[in-house]
């Protein structure tokens, strides 16, 4: 079951007690439900976006939120390891939304579309009465057994993440408090409405076969972790100051005075991944990995900043 | 793609021309796409359901429209002689649908599903902001290369349907003109509320081998016939005379002074398969089918009553 990034107001329980899952399949609980086929296992996720709880008309161009429609779902694939085949993709279109909202949604959704390679093969195209309603499911594969779970993080690894934390959260502030856009400012905004998914990297980290635990930061490493933690049994000590963050970030956060690493930590939609592994894989990949902070016994994140105990507040992912 | 219920707005289209499907893969066009893994091919659709378009939580219960949401998915694998596998559910909630409401949708939604033994695998939860927002997606199989598409029917061939149509849009008519809930209405009413999609024999078709083109009856045979015929190249002549028609509808209608054709081969949402065949297939299958017309050379449908033209008004589909 993809991330339930507003309320699960108790729903995922009721679903999973009500329905049995088939021996050799693995249904809801990570980024992808895994199915067998022949000799690949095949990654299901689906991701709803809704106008005026995921985006708004006002703040986001119809192509950035074609392209993070796209974005989110090829991230849940990357997040296993997988490599995506195809999206489908439904719409609910209200009238006003039906002419050219719609053909710029679609320009961005094809442009990501493109550079992953991933074909769009089905959906469903409806009127809605008021709102914009958006769906995609992602279809992917990776071979037979090899998916990453959130359940594999082992004590005494280490946990890395695939690249800067903070910079998608620092761009919906300044969307929310309307900022001029500096270019320091504007590359945040970027990074918020255009995210990259790390799909070659997830492939490229299953493919070592020494991670154990792998997920993409959805909701912010603050609450993303306990995911990994708790499907694994586990508890993490997460150093804030190895957190990595781009200068854009430290310098917008200077000049606001906004909190560097409530952003980082607790700030989501960055769509780098989460994994953990020895620590010598930093030397066994061709692209940069940063080291966080280390499984411990136990359970839930103690973090520490430059050597002392620290207090998120973490305010948690927010939301239009 | 999953049928354009209400209005596709030139979008499909604009789809088609952005993306290219891999070889080897059936895209957009039929009611699954389908993609060859291992000895099988894999089925997919997904269908978006948006309060005020396509339910109103006035006229129909939680459990009704759980029902449906997954049924009518059930009904595009069914559509192609497939196995439905899994299905996958993102649901978007106001506030005052996340208690009751949802907890009486999945009760609707689980009680289909186990009666065709669908176990839902993963999905999505989010809140909304005013409508509720239900998308499926589904999986299915059928064993490599044996889908039907819409594409299949050859002239000569025999147009059959699985069951009764038009109950489904004259247990609309009841609901929306408030009509009293006799035992006749109630039936017609439930089969609106409740379709059973007809998997078995849509699998049980698919396995004689000599079907050409199938399909589900979701917009009703005036408005779904047309895509076999666009597919496939050909014409069809169908006999209204001979359309399987229920002694509930007969009654109602008579009672409503409802037009009873309309009815049958506009109304939409029964559900049932209708596909081509050679005429001897009705002694071949265990199940009844019942022969409605037959394909021509040619292109369109030619309606006949008791052996005369008949021009139908073809209001199509209406939703809410």
């Amino acid at each position: 079951m993809g991330e339930s990034r507003v309320g699960e107001f108790g729903f995922i329980d009721q679903i999973k007690s009500r329905f049995d899952v088939p021996a050799g399949i693995f249904g809801i609980g990570d980024d992808c439900a895994v199915l067998p086929a022949g000799d690949e296992d095949w990654l299901v996720s689906t991701d709803m976006l809704l106008e005026g709880v995921h985006f708004l008309r006002s703040a986001s161009s119809a192509e950035d939120v074609g392209w993070k429609t796209a974005a989110v779902n090829l991230s849940d694939v990357a997040a296993m390891g997988g490599t995506p085949k195809a999206t489908f993709l439904s719409v609910g279109f209200p009238k006003d939304a039906q002419g050219t909202w719609a053909e710029r949604f679609i320009e961005g959704y094809a442009a990501i579309s493109k550079i992953y390679q991933v074909p769009l093969l089905g959906g469903d195209t409806t009127s809605s009465l008021r709102d914009i309603a958006l769906n995609v499911g992602v279809l992917g594969t990776c071979p037979r057994g090899t998916a990453l779970y959130r359940s594999g993080a082992r004590v005494g690894d280490t946990i890395f993440v695939t690249g800067a934390l903070g910079d998608s959260a620092g761009g919906l502030q300044a969307i929310l408090k309307n900022l001029e856009r500096t270019p320091l400012v504007q590359q945040l905004v970027e990074r918020h409405l255009r995210p990259m998914p790390r799909v070659k990297e997830g492939m490229a980290l299953r493919e070592t076969g020494c991670v154990g635990a792998m997920m993409d930061i959805s909701d912010g490493i603050a609450s993303d972790l306990r995911h990994i933690l708790k499907a694994s049994g586990v508890g993490a000590e997460v150093y804030l100051d190895q957190l990595p963050i781009s200068t854009e970030l430290k310098t917008v956060c200077q000049e606001q005075g906004w909190d560097l690493y409530e952003l980082a930590a607790g700030g989501g939609e960055d769509f780098e991944l989460l994994f953990t592994a020895p620590a010598d894989l930093v030397n066994r990949v061709d692209f940069p990995i940063f080291p966080i902070g280390k499984i411990v016994a136990g359970q839930g994140v103690k973090w520490q900043l430059n050597g002392n105990d620290y207090t998120l507040k973490t305010i948690g992912y927010q939301h239009f």
